[in-house]
């Protein structure tokens, strides 16, 4: 049994092709190859954070895997990240535990980061002039990073509540390429950029129906919990395509369960990002359309991230023996 | 962050009184002090196994409890311990990593026994001549060996499908102080034991309605899924007493859901052990009596005893620096 720490599994990913992990994984979904339990959640009220625990396994593969990832989104004042968290690698033939990835939330953090650069891969309007992105904590710089893979735009406009973090996430963007505004109000954003990420913990919408202009495409990332919410749910309403992660997953949390809830969207009008992909489900068709991307984050992902990385590490590790 | 192996947890276990550290989970439980997230469940089918995945907190507490666990049933066959697993303790203020207590399913299997001698403890008559113990692998011989803080009884009649398991069985429980013999049929078991626990992972009843005698507890261990059950429903409606250690997962798992589907018992017939153990809900009045306690396994006590675990281990390691 492996114990790999964070450095260590960083030097790992140098050699993983994580957004194309991360593509099959949404298919994989999609297609029905994973068998996943519902996801686990904790909540905490004093202070607030809470725990999100999601384990399954493709069918026929020689793994399960087991993730456990927490945002205490007070952190910050302590010093410390907000995410913390690990993921497990076990048989799924004996039960024997493989490895344990020390990752501290990371690779959570860069799996959902993917899963964002390829709903905008699929969705985005060809034309993307400005990037918005709402929310400037670390998911807010990993979404933006892993959109370099695959929108052109350097243009950037970000929204947030700490001036401090806002500056920071400036100065650390431009030094990936990014020319980064910090916009005065939310509807700079609505107003300006083809393609906005929501990033944010929060718990009432952000975004409002009328602020969205026609051509835009919207990836919500922060609602991965049914309290949290961070568009309006007449965005959805008006919206010519809703992809979600799953179709499961987001009838009970995220900003699509809030929209069904108020009986604004129906599930048929509904398709799955793997499906998307794979051709089986619609795309955006001209450059007008609202879109949205609602992810609330797969079992799949973790899996597809944990094998990968823990794969890497034994072929590492049999070159450095020969 | 500790890494604690088997071996070790072993060894502070001798400092930890596991009995009284689960008892009072199931009240802590009961009380409404703990808050745990739905279980989660993997089946897997080639090779036939599950994983449970338990995790919670005590309110006001400083951590909150991961537990994995698996039973992969044909693995003795490869010379493997069928269970497997581990438990994680966070922060429950900041989610960072305390301890990975690598137990391989052994805190699982010891909480376990410890909750079916706290069943015997509240619900056996006062009078057992002969235990009758259903299946004999580890977990039947962990509940043996816990009852003995419990019953004085010593006489042992033991009912399984593998004879050399048997055999084995027989030769260690006789050297914890037991005089086993192996029951040639189970009514043997039914006729002559006043406390039968059933240990397996059956999926089909075991044990039929007519062959229970007044005067009988029993207490289910096995079916901890939905797929799984040892008794014939009809028991639960013949018996005077049925206590569970959780409502809202007996409604959903173990030997209560099966009689709950059939309409064979009612919800307001049952009582959770902790209320039992309180005194908030009702004993066994006398010796005629059948009842039956049908445990599905809490995160409460699976929070209890890795707590324990961890705290004992920092005193040693507090001690040793003295």
């Amino acid at each position: 049994m492996q114990v790999i720490k964070l450095e260590k599994i960083k030097k790992i990913l140098e050699s993983v092709d994580v957004l194309t992990a991360i593509e099959k994984a949404f298919v994989d979904y999609s297609q029905g190859k994973v068998r996943s339990a519902p996801v686990s959640e904790l909540i905490f009220d004093n202070p607030p954070g809470d725990v999100h625990i999601k384990s399954g396994y493709l069918i026929d593969d020689d793994y399960y895997v087991v993730k456990i990832a927490s945002g205490f989104y007070r952190n910050p004042i302590l010093n410390l990240p907000s995410s913390h968290g690990l993921m497990l690698i076990f048989s799924s033939k004996t039960g024997e535990l493989f490895a344990i990835l020390l990752d501290e939330g990371y690779l959570t953090d860069l799996r959902t980061a993917a899963a964002g650069a390829i709903a905008a891969k699929y969705l985005a309007p060809t034309q993307v002039n400005k990037i918005g992105i709402i929310g400037s904590g670390i998911q807010a710089r990993f979404q933006l990073s892993y959109l370099r893979s695959v929108i052109k735009c350097r243009e950037v406009l970000v929204w947030g509540r700490s001036l401090p973090n806002l500056n920071l996430f400036q100065q650390e963007m431009s030094e990936l390429g990014f020319s980064v505004a910090i916009a005065q109000d939310i509807t700079d954003i609505t107003k300006n950029c083809q393609l906005i990420v929501t990033t944010t913990p929060s718990t009432s919408p952000l975004l409002y129906s009328q602020q969205i202009l026609p051509g835009t495409h919207i990836t919500a990332i922060g609602a991965d919990a049914a309290h949290k919410q961070e568009l309006d749910e007449n965005i959805l309403a008006k919206a010519d395509l809703i992809a979600v992660d799953s179709l499961q997953q987001t009838a009970e949390r995220g900003e699509v369960y809030h929209a069904l809830k108020k009986n604004l969207i129906s599930q048929h009008t509904l398709y799955e990002l793997g499906n998307i992909i794979s051709g089986a489900a619609p795309k955006r068709t001209n450059n007008h359309q609202i879109t949205i991307a609602d992810l609330t984050g797969l079992a799949a992902q973790d899996i597809a991230i944990a094998k990968s990385v823990y794969n890497s590490s034994r072929t590492l590790e049999k070159d450095s023996q020969k």
